[in-house]
Protein backbone atom coordinates (compact mmCIF):
# COMPACT_ATOMS: atom_id res chain seq x y z
CA UNK A 1 0.00 0.00 0.00
CA UNK A 2 1.86 3.56 -0.80
CA UNK A 3 2.00 5.87 1.82
CA UNK A 4 -0.33 7.76 3.67
CA UNK A 5 -1.97 11.55 2.52
CA UNK A 6 -3.12 13.84 4.98
CA UNK A 7 -5.92 16.93 3.77
CA UNK A 8 -7.02 19.53 6.02
CA UNK A 9 -9.56 21.54 4.92
CA UNK A 10 -10.72 24.87 6.48
CA UNK A 11 -14.52 25.36 5.32
CA UNK A 12 -16.19 28.59 6.16
CA UNK A 13 -18.76 30.79 5.13
CA UNK A 14 -16.63 32.42 1.70
CA UNK A 15 -14.94 29.12 0.32
CA UNK A 16 -13.36 25.85 1.28
CA UNK A 17 -9.21 25.45 1.30
CA UNK A 18 -7.82 22.40 0.94
CA UNK A 19 -4.29 21.21 2.11
CA UNK A 20 -2.39 18.30 0.84
CA UNK A 21 0.39 16.76 2.34
CA UNK A 22 2.72 13.64 2.81
CA UNK A 23 3.36 11.12 5.90
CA UNK A 24 6.21 13.80 6.59
CA UNK A 25 3.88 17.11 6.42
CA UNK A 26 5.64 18.07 2.75
CA UNK A 27 2.68 20.24 1.08
CA UNK A 28 1.70 18.46 -2.51
CA UNK A 29 -0.63 20.66 -3.44
CA UNK A 30 -3.32 22.90 -2.42
CA UNK A 31 -7.05 23.41 -3.62
CA UNK A 32 -9.98 25.34 -2.96
CA UNK A 33 -13.95 25.64 -3.59
CA UNK A 34 -17.05 27.38 -2.75
CA UNK A 35 -18.45 27.93 0.81
CA UNK A 36 -18.71 24.48 3.16
CA UNK A 37 -20.34 26.10 5.93
CA UNK A 38 -22.39 23.14 6.98
CA UNK A 39 -25.88 25.46 7.66
CA UNK A 40 -26.21 25.96 3.95
CA UNK A 41 -27.18 22.48 3.88
CA UNK A 42 -24.98 19.39 4.15
CA UNK A 43 -25.26 18.67 0.79
CA UNK A 44 -23.83 22.07 -0.82
CA UNK A 45 -21.06 21.42 2.04
CA UNK A 46 -20.69 18.08 0.46
CA UNK A 47 -19.92 19.28 -2.89
CA UNK A 48 -17.74 22.09 -1.97
CA UNK A 49 -15.17 19.65 0.54
CA UNK A 50 -15.45 17.06 -2.83
CA UNK A 51 -14.45 20.16 -5.20
CA UNK A 52 -11.43 20.93 -2.78
CA UNK A 53 -10.31 18.08 -2.32
CA UNK A 54 -10.21 17.17 -6.32
CA UNK A 55 -8.79 20.57 -6.81
CA UNK A 56 -5.88 19.56 -4.21
CA UNK A 57 -4.91 15.54 -4.96
CA UNK A 58 -5.13 17.94 -9.12
CA UNK A 59 -2.57 20.24 -7.93
CA UNK A 60 -0.47 17.51 -6.46
CA UNK A 61 -0.59 15.55 -9.82
CA UNK A 62 -2.53 12.90 -8.54
CA UNK A 63 -6.10 11.91 -8.86
CA UNK A 64 -9.21 10.21 -7.36
CA UNK A 65 -7.48 6.76 -7.68
CA UNK A 66 -5.36 8.74 -4.53
CA UNK A 67 -8.51 9.33 -2.51
CA UNK A 68 -8.81 6.36 -0.35
CA UNK A 69 -5.20 7.12 1.05
CA UNK A 70 -6.19 10.05 2.16
CA UNK A 71 -7.03 11.04 5.86
CA UNK A 72 -8.93 14.16 5.67
CA UNK A 73 -9.35 16.59 8.74
CA UNK A 74 -12.40 19.03 8.32
CA UNK A 75 -12.75 22.31 9.86
CA UNK A 76 -16.38 23.42 8.66
CA UNK A 77 -18.00 26.56 10.04
CA UNK A 78 -21.43 25.06 11.48
CA UNK A 79 -19.80 21.76 12.70
CA UNK A 80 -20.42 23.04 16.10
CA UNK A 81 -24.38 21.53 15.91
CA UNK A 82 -23.72 18.00 16.39
CA UNK A 83 -26.37 16.63 14.20
CA UNK A 84 -24.50 18.42 11.24
CA UNK A 85 -21.40 17.16 12.02
CA UNK A 86 -22.59 13.91 12.35
CA UNK A 87 -24.22 14.31 9.01
CA UNK A 88 -21.28 15.61 7.16
CA UNK A 89 -18.74 12.66 8.71
CA UNK A 90 -21.55 10.28 7.17
CA UNK A 91 -20.71 11.61 3.49
CA UNK A 92 -19.26 8.96 1.62
CA UNK A 93 -16.16 10.84 0.38
CA UNK A 94 -13.95 7.65 -0.36
CA UNK A 95 -11.40 9.03 2.27
CA UNK A 96 -9.77 7.06 4.09
CA UNK A 97 -10.40 8.60 7.14
CA UNK A 98 -12.01 11.70 8.28
CA UNK A 99 -12.36 14.01 11.27
CA UNK A 100 -14.79 16.69 11.28
CA UNK A 101 -14.25 20.12 13.89
CA UNK A 102 -16.03 23.84 13.71
CA UNK A 103 -13.48 26.09 11.56
CA UNK A 104 -12.67 27.44 14.78
CA UNK A 105 -11.71 24.83 16.44
CA UNK A 106 -9.40 23.92 13.18
CA UNK A 107 -8.27 27.52 13.28
CA UNK A 108 -7.09 26.93 17.14
CA UNK A 109 -5.24 23.58 16.41
CA UNK A 110 -3.26 25.88 13.42
CA UNK A 111 -2.96 28.81 15.50
CA UNK A 112 -1.20 27.02 18.34
CA UNK A 113 0.51 23.92 16.34
CA UNK A 114 -1.59 21.57 17.54
CA UNK A 115 -1.49 22.52 21.32
CA UNK A 116 -3.34 24.43 24.17
CA UNK A 117 -4.45 27.90 23.48
CA UNK A 118 -7.02 29.86 22.36
CA UNK A 119 -7.85 32.04 19.43
CA UNK A 120 -10.38 35.30 18.96
CA UNK A 121 -11.70 35.98 15.91
CA UNK A 122 -12.30 40.00 15.10
CA UNK A 123 -13.51 39.95 11.78
CA UNK A 124 -17.06 41.16 10.91
CA UNK A 125 -18.49 39.33 13.51
CA UNK A 126 -16.30 38.15 16.63
CA UNK A 127 -16.01 34.86 18.30
CA UNK A 128 -13.55 33.40 20.89
CA UNK A 129 -12.51 29.65 21.52
CA UNK A 130 -9.97 27.81 23.88
CA UNK A 131 -8.63 25.16 23.76
CA UNK A 132 -7.42 23.64 27.11
CA UNK A 133 -6.62 19.94 27.76
CA UNK A 134 -8.78 18.53 24.84
CA UNK A 135 -11.96 20.75 25.97
CA UNK A 136 -13.05 23.70 23.64
CA UNK A 137 -15.48 26.39 25.13
CA UNK A 138 -16.37 29.03 22.64
CA UNK A 139 -17.01 32.64 24.40
CA UNK A 140 -18.77 35.07 22.81
CA UNK A 141 -20.33 34.75 19.21
CA UNK A 142 -24.27 34.51 18.66
CA UNK A 143 -24.47 36.85 15.79
CA UNK A 144 -25.11 40.83 15.33
CA UNK A 145 -28.15 41.52 16.92
CA UNK A 146 -27.18 39.65 20.47
CA UNK A 147 -23.87 39.02 20.44
CA UNK A 148 -20.67 39.60 18.54
CA UNK A 149 -19.09 42.41 20.91
CA UNK A 150 -15.98 43.86 19.51
CA UNK A 151 -16.91 42.69 15.91
CA UNK A 152 -16.75 45.18 12.58
CA UNK A 153 -20.23 45.04 12.35
CA UNK A 154 -21.14 46.06 15.60
CA UNK A 155 -18.43 48.69 15.88
CA UNK A 156 -19.69 49.89 12.33
CA UNK A 157 -23.18 49.84 13.47
CA UNK A 158 -22.10 52.15 16.67
CA UNK A 159 -20.52 54.33 14.21
CA UNK A 160 -23.59 54.95 11.87
CA UNK A 161 -25.81 55.40 15.15
CA UNK A 162 -23.12 57.99 16.41
CA UNK A 163 -23.89 60.06 13.18
CA UNK A 164 -27.35 60.07 12.90
CA UNK A 165 -27.50 61.34 16.22
CA UNK A 166 -25.46 64.38 15.72
CA UNK A 167 -27.54 64.76 13.15
CA UNK A 168 -30.17 65.34 15.74
CA UNK A 169 -27.36 67.43 17.86
CA UNK A 170 -28.02 64.44 20.57
CA UNK A 171 -24.26 63.65 20.49
CA UNK A 172 -21.30 65.50 19.41
CA UNK A 173 -19.85 65.85 15.41
CA UNK A 174 -16.52 64.91 14.30
CA UNK A 175 -14.65 64.11 11.33
CA UNK A 176 -15.56 60.80 12.12
CA UNK A 177 -19.59 61.51 11.71
CA UNK A 178 -18.92 63.71 9.10
CA UNK A 179 -17.24 60.94 7.32
CA UNK A 180 -20.35 58.32 8.06
CA UNK A 181 -22.65 60.91 6.91
CA UNK A 182 -21.19 61.63 3.87
CA UNK A 183 -21.36 57.54 2.74
CA UNK A 184 -24.91 58.86 2.73
CA UNK A 185 -25.14 62.28 1.28
CA UNK A 186 -25.50 63.92 4.51
CA UNK A 187 -29.18 62.49 3.94
CA UNK A 188 -30.42 60.32 7.64
CA UNK A 189 -33.08 59.39 5.15
CA UNK A 190 -30.97 57.62 2.93
CA UNK A 191 -29.61 55.89 5.69
CA UNK A 192 -32.69 55.23 6.90
CA UNK A 193 -33.60 53.11 4.00
CA UNK A 194 -30.48 51.61 3.95
CA UNK A 195 -30.52 50.33 7.26
CA UNK A 196 -33.73 48.65 6.48
CA UNK A 197 -32.03 45.63 4.38
CA UNK A 198 -28.27 46.25 6.11
CA UNK A 199 -26.75 42.88 7.50
CA UNK A 200 -23.72 42.83 9.12
CA UNK A 201 -20.79 43.04 6.39
CA UNK A 202 -23.07 46.68 4.99
CA UNK A 203 -22.17 47.68 9.06
CA UNK A 204 -18.75 46.10 9.49
CA UNK A 205 -18.01 48.46 6.01
CA UNK A 206 -17.99 51.58 8.71
CA UNK A 207 -15.22 50.10 11.09
CA UNK A 208 -12.05 50.60 9.12
CA UNK A 209 -13.12 54.27 9.09
CA UNK A 210 -13.59 54.36 12.98
CA UNK A 211 -10.19 53.22 13.18
CA UNK A 212 -8.40 55.67 10.67
CA UNK A 213 -10.37 58.60 12.80
CA UNK A 214 -8.89 57.11 16.45
CA UNK A 215 -5.64 57.15 14.49
CA UNK A 216 -6.01 60.89 13.80
CA UNK A 217 -7.20 61.40 17.43
CA UNK A 218 -10.94 61.90 16.63
CA UNK A 219 -13.18 61.91 19.68
CA UNK A 220 -16.04 59.93 18.87
CA UNK A 221 -13.95 57.42 17.66
CA UNK A 222 -11.75 57.13 20.92
CA UNK A 223 -15.10 56.58 22.49
CA UNK A 224 -16.45 54.45 19.86
CA UNK A 225 -12.80 51.84 20.60
CA UNK A 226 -12.95 52.48 23.96
CA UNK A 227 -16.09 50.52 24.16
CA UNK A 228 -15.11 48.25 21.62
CA UNK A 229 -12.47 47.41 23.54
CA UNK A 230 -13.97 46.81 26.63
CA UNK A 231 -15.81 43.78 24.97
CA UNK A 232 -12.51 42.87 23.02
CA UNK A 233 -11.08 43.17 26.80
CA UNK A 234 -13.92 40.90 28.07
CA UNK A 235 -13.44 38.37 25.96
CA UNK A 236 -9.68 38.12 26.25
CA UNK A 237 -10.21 37.67 29.89
CA UNK A 238 -12.37 35.15 29.61
CA UNK A 239 -10.24 32.76 27.59
CA UNK A 240 -7.22 33.70 29.91
CA UNK A 241 -9.61 32.30 32.72
CA UNK A 242 -10.90 29.36 31.26
CA UNK A 243 -6.92 28.44 31.08
CA UNK A 244 -5.30 29.91 27.65
CA UNK A 245 -1.80 31.46 28.51
CA UNK A 246 -1.51 31.88 24.97
CA UNK A 247 -4.12 33.60 22.61
CA UNK A 248 -4.03 34.76 18.91
CA UNK A 249 -6.24 37.22 17.19
CA UNK A 250 -7.70 36.67 13.78
CA UNK A 251 -9.43 38.23 11.18
CA UNK A 252 -9.66 41.51 9.54
CA UNK A 253 -9.85 43.55 12.57
CA UNK A 254 -6.68 41.75 14.31
CA UNK A 255 -4.20 44.14 13.24
CA UNK A 256 -6.54 47.42 13.63
CA UNK A 257 -7.62 46.39 17.26
CA UNK A 258 -4.31 45.93 18.75
CA UNK A 259 -2.58 49.29 19.49
CA UNK A 260 -5.43 49.78 21.44
CA UNK A 261 -5.63 46.99 23.34
CA UNK A 262 -4.76 47.50 27.53
CA UNK A 263 -0.86 46.58 27.41
CA UNK A 264 -1.30 44.03 30.03
CA UNK A 265 -2.67 41.25 27.40
CA UNK A 266 0.56 41.95 25.50
CA UNK A 267 2.11 39.35 27.28
CA UNK A 268 -0.55 36.26 26.23
CA UNK A 269 -0.93 37.24 22.79
CA UNK A 270 1.21 35.80 20.14
CA UNK A 271 1.57 35.03 16.69
CA UNK A 272 -0.15 32.10 14.48
CA UNK A 273 2.15 28.90 14.33
CA UNK A 274 0.13 28.06 11.20
CA UNK A 275 -3.50 28.90 9.45
CA UNK A 276 -6.70 26.95 9.69
CA UNK A 277 -5.64 24.36 7.14
CA UNK A 278 -2.59 23.44 9.36
CA UNK A 279 -4.71 23.16 12.35
CA UNK A 280 -7.24 20.33 10.16
CA UNK A 281 -4.13 18.71 8.99
CA UNK A 282 -3.23 18.19 12.80
CA UNK A 283 -7.34 16.78 13.58
CA UNK A 284 -6.37 14.63 10.61
CA UNK A 285 -3.30 13.50 12.15
CA UNK A 286 -4.64 13.34 15.79
CA UNK A 287 -7.47 10.93 14.39
CA UNK A 288 -4.70 8.85 12.61
CA UNK A 289 -2.73 8.38 15.66
CA UNK B 1 -76.08 76.19 4.24
CA UNK B 2 -75.93 73.53 7.32
CA UNK B 3 -73.07 74.59 9.94
CA UNK B 4 -69.56 73.31 9.39
CA UNK B 5 -68.55 70.29 10.87
CA UNK B 6 -64.89 69.58 12.06
CA UNK B 7 -63.02 65.47 11.46
CA UNK B 8 -59.87 65.04 13.35
CA UNK B 9 -58.14 61.53 12.02
CA UNK B 10 -55.42 60.19 13.80
CA UNK B 11 -53.66 57.59 11.56
CA UNK B 12 -51.12 55.38 13.10
CA UNK B 13 -49.61 52.00 12.15
CA UNK B 14 -52.44 49.95 13.76
CA UNK B 15 -55.27 51.90 12.83
CA UNK B 16 -56.97 55.53 11.71
CA UNK B 17 -59.12 57.18 14.35
CA UNK B 18 -61.79 59.94 13.72
CA UNK B 19 -63.57 62.63 15.93
CA UNK B 20 -66.43 64.18 14.70
CA UNK B 21 -67.52 67.94 16.28
CA UNK B 22 -69.63 70.83 15.74
CA UNK B 23 -68.59 74.10 15.13
CA UNK B 24 -68.48 74.57 18.75
CA UNK B 25 -66.40 71.88 19.43
CA UNK B 26 -68.96 69.55 20.61
CA UNK B 27 -68.31 65.73 19.68
CA UNK B 28 -70.83 64.37 17.52
CA UNK B 29 -69.35 60.89 16.95
CA UNK B 30 -66.57 59.09 16.29
CA UNK B 31 -65.01 55.76 14.23
CA UNK B 32 -61.90 53.34 13.99
CA UNK B 33 -60.44 51.96 11.10
CA UNK B 34 -57.40 50.28 9.80
CA UNK B 35 -54.27 51.16 9.08
CA UNK B 36 -53.69 54.75 7.31
CA UNK B 37 -50.09 55.06 7.12
CA UNK B 38 -48.74 56.51 4.51
CA UNK B 39 -45.92 54.54 3.84
CA UNK B 40 -47.97 51.55 3.02
CA UNK B 41 -49.54 52.96 -0.19
CA UNK B 42 -51.63 56.44 -0.59
CA UNK B 43 -54.54 54.05 -1.76
CA UNK B 44 -54.30 51.84 1.58
CA UNK B 45 -54.27 55.16 3.57
CA UNK B 46 -56.90 56.71 1.78
CA UNK B 47 -59.72 53.75 1.97
CA UNK B 48 -58.60 53.58 6.04
CA UNK B 49 -59.31 57.10 5.71
CA UNK B 50 -62.65 57.25 4.03
CA UNK B 51 -63.66 53.96 6.06
CA UNK B 52 -62.96 55.96 9.43
CA UNK B 53 -64.99 59.23 8.67
CA UNK B 54 -67.91 56.86 7.29
CA UNK B 55 -67.98 55.33 10.99
CA UNK B 56 -68.09 59.16 12.50
CA UNK B 57 -70.74 59.82 10.44
CA UNK B 58 -72.86 56.86 11.42
CA UNK B 59 -71.75 57.21 14.71
CA UNK B 60 -72.90 60.77 14.89
CA UNK B 61 -76.55 59.77 12.92
CA UNK B 62 -75.11 61.15 9.48
CA UNK B 63 -74.48 59.93 5.99
CA UNK B 64 -72.01 60.66 3.40
CA UNK B 65 -74.30 63.89 2.25
CA UNK B 66 -73.07 65.75 5.21
CA UNK B 67 -69.38 64.87 3.89
CA UNK B 68 -69.91 68.12 1.88
CA UNK B 69 -69.83 70.16 5.26
CA UNK B 70 -66.74 68.11 6.91
CA UNK B 71 -63.66 70.43 7.48
CA UNK B 72 -61.05 67.61 7.84
CA UNK B 73 -57.52 67.71 9.87
CA UNK B 74 -55.18 64.56 9.16
CA UNK B 75 -52.60 63.73 11.17
CA UNK B 76 -50.65 60.34 9.50
CA UNK B 77 -47.86 58.72 10.33
CA UNK B 78 -46.12 58.98 6.70
CA UNK B 79 -47.23 62.94 6.03
CA UNK B 80 -43.97 64.06 7.15
CA UNK B 81 -42.49 62.83 3.71
CA UNK B 82 -43.65 65.86 1.33
CA UNK B 83 -44.50 63.83 -1.63
CA UNK B 84 -46.88 61.29 0.14
CA UNK B 85 -48.57 64.89 2.24
CA UNK B 86 -49.30 66.19 -1.51
CA UNK B 87 -50.61 62.78 -2.68
CA UNK B 88 -53.27 62.20 0.25
CA UNK B 89 -54.22 65.84 0.47
CA UNK B 90 -55.00 65.91 -3.27
CA UNK B 91 -57.36 62.45 -2.81
CA UNK B 92 -61.09 63.16 -3.68
CA UNK B 93 -62.51 62.68 -0.31
CA UNK B 94 -65.49 64.84 -0.74
CA UNK B 95 -64.49 67.40 2.12
CA UNK B 96 -65.07 70.77 1.85
CA UNK B 97 -61.75 71.15 3.04
CA UNK B 98 -58.56 68.93 4.19
CA UNK B 99 -55.33 69.77 6.23
CA UNK B 100 -52.54 67.06 6.71
CA UNK B 101 -49.42 66.83 8.96
CA UNK B 102 -47.60 64.02 10.43
CA UNK B 103 -49.13 62.00 13.33
CA UNK B 104 -46.67 63.20 15.73
CA UNK B 105 -47.33 66.98 14.64
CA UNK B 106 -50.84 65.99 15.01
CA UNK B 107 -50.06 64.69 18.85
CA UNK B 108 -48.02 67.22 19.71
CA UNK B 109 -50.87 70.05 19.03
CA UNK B 110 -53.24 67.98 21.04
CA UNK B 111 -51.00 67.58 23.77
CA UNK B 112 -50.35 71.51 24.07
CA UNK B 113 -54.30 72.38 23.20
CA UNK B 114 -52.57 73.76 19.49
CA UNK B 115 -50.36 75.80 21.79
CA UNK B 116 -46.35 75.63 21.27
CA UNK B 117 -44.70 72.38 22.92
CA UNK B 118 -43.22 69.28 22.48
CA UNK B 119 -43.70 65.62 22.96
CA UNK B 120 -41.28 62.11 23.22
CA UNK B 121 -42.75 59.43 22.46
CA UNK B 122 -41.16 56.10 24.33
CA UNK B 123 -42.89 53.52 22.53
CA UNK B 124 -41.47 50.27 20.61
CA UNK B 125 -39.62 53.47 19.05
CA UNK B 126 -38.79 56.51 20.12
CA UNK B 127 -39.42 60.11 18.23
CA UNK B 128 -38.87 63.94 19.29
CA UNK B 129 -41.20 66.42 17.99
CA UNK B 130 -40.96 70.54 19.29
CA UNK B 131 -43.75 72.54 17.79
CA UNK B 132 -42.35 76.52 18.24
CA UNK B 133 -43.59 79.30 16.80
CA UNK B 134 -45.54 77.48 13.85
CA UNK B 135 -41.88 75.15 13.15
CA UNK B 136 -42.04 71.88 13.52
CA UNK B 137 -38.17 69.97 14.20
CA UNK B 138 -38.25 66.21 14.72
CA UNK B 139 -35.92 64.72 16.96
CA UNK B 140 -34.42 61.38 17.60
CA UNK B 141 -36.63 58.47 15.81
CA UNK B 142 -34.50 57.16 12.27
CA UNK B 143 -35.70 53.16 13.47
CA UNK B 144 -34.21 50.88 15.03
CA UNK B 145 -31.18 50.10 13.98
CA UNK B 146 -29.12 53.29 13.90
CA UNK B 147 -31.74 55.23 16.05
CA UNK B 148 -34.73 55.17 18.49
CA UNK B 149 -32.44 55.73 22.06
CA UNK B 150 -34.66 55.15 24.70
CA UNK B 151 -37.36 53.54 22.77
CA UNK B 152 -38.70 49.57 23.34
CA UNK B 153 -36.81 48.24 21.14
CA UNK B 154 -33.31 49.48 21.93
CA UNK B 155 -33.66 49.01 26.02
CA UNK B 156 -35.36 45.68 25.23
CA UNK B 157 -32.13 44.53 22.70
CA UNK B 158 -29.72 45.43 25.15
CA UNK B 159 -31.59 43.12 27.86
CA UNK B 160 -30.77 40.19 25.79
CA UNK B 161 -27.64 41.13 24.39
CA UNK B 162 -26.92 41.26 29.02
CA UNK B 163 -28.41 38.16 28.98
CA UNK B 164 -26.32 36.25 26.64
CA UNK B 165 -23.03 37.89 27.91
CA UNK B 166 -23.69 36.50 31.10
CA UNK B 167 -24.07 33.17 29.87
CA UNK B 168 -20.53 33.42 28.27
CA UNK B 169 -19.30 34.92 31.61
CA UNK B 170 -18.72 37.95 30.17
CA UNK B 171 -20.89 40.16 32.19
CA UNK B 172 -22.30 39.48 35.69
CA UNK B 173 -25.83 37.48 35.79
CA UNK B 174 -28.55 38.77 37.64
CA UNK B 175 -32.81 37.65 38.06
CA UNK B 176 -33.42 39.88 35.03
CA UNK B 177 -30.98 38.21 33.08
CA UNK B 178 -32.06 34.42 34.60
CA UNK B 179 -35.79 36.09 33.38
CA UNK B 180 -34.84 36.79 29.70
CA UNK B 181 -33.19 33.74 29.65
CA UNK B 182 -36.18 31.87 30.31
CA UNK B 183 -37.87 33.36 28.16
CA UNK B 184 -35.43 30.89 25.59
CA UNK B 185 -35.37 28.35 27.92
CA UNK B 186 -32.27 29.05 28.89
CA UNK B 187 -30.53 28.28 25.46
CA UNK B 188 -28.54 30.72 23.61
CA UNK B 189 -28.92 28.96 20.34
CA UNK B 190 -32.68 29.64 20.82
CA UNK B 191 -32.25 33.06 21.19
CA UNK B 192 -29.66 33.02 18.19
CA UNK B 193 -32.87 31.65 15.65
CA UNK B 194 -34.90 33.93 17.69
CA UNK B 195 -32.81 36.91 16.70
CA UNK B 196 -32.37 35.84 12.94
CA UNK B 197 -36.25 37.07 12.05
CA UNK B 198 -36.74 39.49 15.29
CA UNK B 199 -38.16 42.68 14.79
CA UNK B 200 -37.90 45.75 16.64
CA UNK B 201 -41.59 44.71 18.69
CA UNK B 202 -40.25 41.45 19.54
CA UNK B 203 -37.27 43.33 20.96
CA UNK B 204 -39.47 45.91 22.30
CA UNK B 205 -41.37 43.00 24.58
CA UNK B 206 -38.26 42.77 27.07
CA UNK B 207 -38.40 46.71 27.53
CA UNK B 208 -41.49 45.66 30.88
CA UNK B 209 -38.88 43.13 32.15
CA UNK B 210 -36.06 45.54 32.44
CA UNK B 211 -38.38 48.10 34.26
CA UNK B 212 -39.70 45.21 36.54
CA UNK B 213 -36.27 44.48 37.54
CA UNK B 214 -35.19 47.71 37.75
CA UNK B 215 -38.48 48.69 40.56
CA UNK B 216 -36.60 45.50 42.73
CA UNK B 217 -33.19 47.15 42.50
CA UNK B 218 -31.57 44.61 39.95
CA UNK B 219 -28.06 45.75 38.93
CA UNK B 220 -28.11 45.16 35.62
CA UNK B 221 -31.91 46.37 34.99
CA UNK B 222 -29.95 49.35 36.75
CA UNK B 223 -27.01 50.09 34.29
CA UNK B 224 -29.32 49.20 31.25
CA UNK B 225 -32.13 51.42 32.86
CA UNK B 226 -29.21 54.46 33.34
CA UNK B 227 -28.29 54.14 29.80
CA UNK B 228 -31.70 54.40 28.23
CA UNK B 229 -32.78 57.09 30.65
CA UNK B 230 -29.39 58.92 29.72
CA UNK B 231 -30.71 58.74 26.05
CA UNK B 232 -34.32 60.15 26.67
CA UNK B 233 -32.90 62.98 28.72
CA UNK B 234 -30.71 63.76 25.51
CA UNK B 235 -33.72 63.95 23.38
CA UNK B 236 -35.39 66.17 26.53
CA UNK B 237 -32.50 68.53 26.58
CA UNK B 238 -32.34 69.00 22.82
CA UNK B 239 -36.38 69.37 22.39
CA UNK B 240 -35.68 72.00 25.20
CA UNK B 241 -32.78 73.71 23.46
CA UNK B 242 -35.00 73.79 20.85
CA UNK B 243 -37.89 76.25 22.82
CA UNK B 244 -40.08 73.73 24.14
CA UNK B 245 -40.63 74.95 27.44
CA UNK B 246 -43.39 72.07 28.36
CA UNK B 247 -43.35 68.37 26.90
CA UNK B 248 -45.36 65.36 27.32
CA UNK B 249 -44.11 61.97 26.96
CA UNK B 250 -46.22 59.57 25.14
CA UNK B 251 -46.53 56.14 24.63
CA UNK B 252 -46.61 52.96 26.30
CA UNK B 253 -43.02 53.73 28.32
CA UNK B 254 -44.10 57.03 29.34
CA UNK B 255 -44.87 56.04 32.55
CA UNK B 256 -42.61 52.99 33.38
CA UNK B 257 -39.64 55.72 32.67
CA UNK B 258 -40.80 58.81 34.84
CA UNK B 259 -39.43 57.25 38.17
CA UNK B 260 -36.33 57.38 36.90
CA UNK B 261 -35.78 60.93 34.89
CA UNK B 262 -33.36 63.03 36.19
CA UNK B 263 -35.43 65.52 38.47
CA UNK B 264 -34.38 68.49 36.59
CA UNK B 265 -36.93 67.85 33.64
CA UNK B 266 -39.56 67.92 36.28
CA UNK B 267 -40.70 71.15 35.38
CA UNK B 268 -40.93 70.99 32.00
CA UNK B 269 -42.95 67.39 31.57
CA UNK B 270 -46.46 68.15 31.68
CA UNK B 271 -49.78 65.99 31.09
CA UNK B 272 -51.37 66.15 27.61
CA UNK B 273 -54.14 68.43 27.74
CA UNK B 274 -55.92 66.16 24.75
CA UNK B 275 -54.82 63.05 22.20
CA UNK B 276 -54.01 63.25 18.53
CA UNK B 277 -57.26 63.20 17.44
CA UNK B 278 -57.70 66.48 19.15
CA UNK B 279 -54.55 67.75 17.88
CA UNK B 280 -55.87 66.78 14.20
CA UNK B 281 -59.11 69.11 15.15
CA UNK B 282 -57.39 71.95 15.62
CA UNK B 283 -55.12 71.46 12.65
CA UNK B 284 -58.77 71.39 10.68
CA UNK B 285 -60.03 74.65 12.65
CA UNK B 286 -56.61 76.17 12.05
CA UNK B 287 -56.84 75.65 8.08
CA UNK B 288 -60.61 77.03 8.32
CA UNK B 289 -59.51 80.06 9.98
Amino acid sequence: MADALYLGLDGGGTNSRARLTDAAGLVLGEGVAGSSNLTLGVDVAATAIRAATAAALDAAGLDASALGRVRAGLGLAGANVPSLAAAIAAEPFGYAAVAVASDAVAACLGAHGGRDGAILILGTGSQGLALVQGRATAVGGWGFQIGDDGSGAILGRAAVRAAILSIDELAPRSALTRAVMARFHDDPSEAVIWAKSAVARDYARFAPLVFEHRAAGDAVAEALIDEAVAGVGAQLDRLMALGASRIVLVGGLAEPYRPWLPERFAPVLVAAEGDPMDGALALARREAA
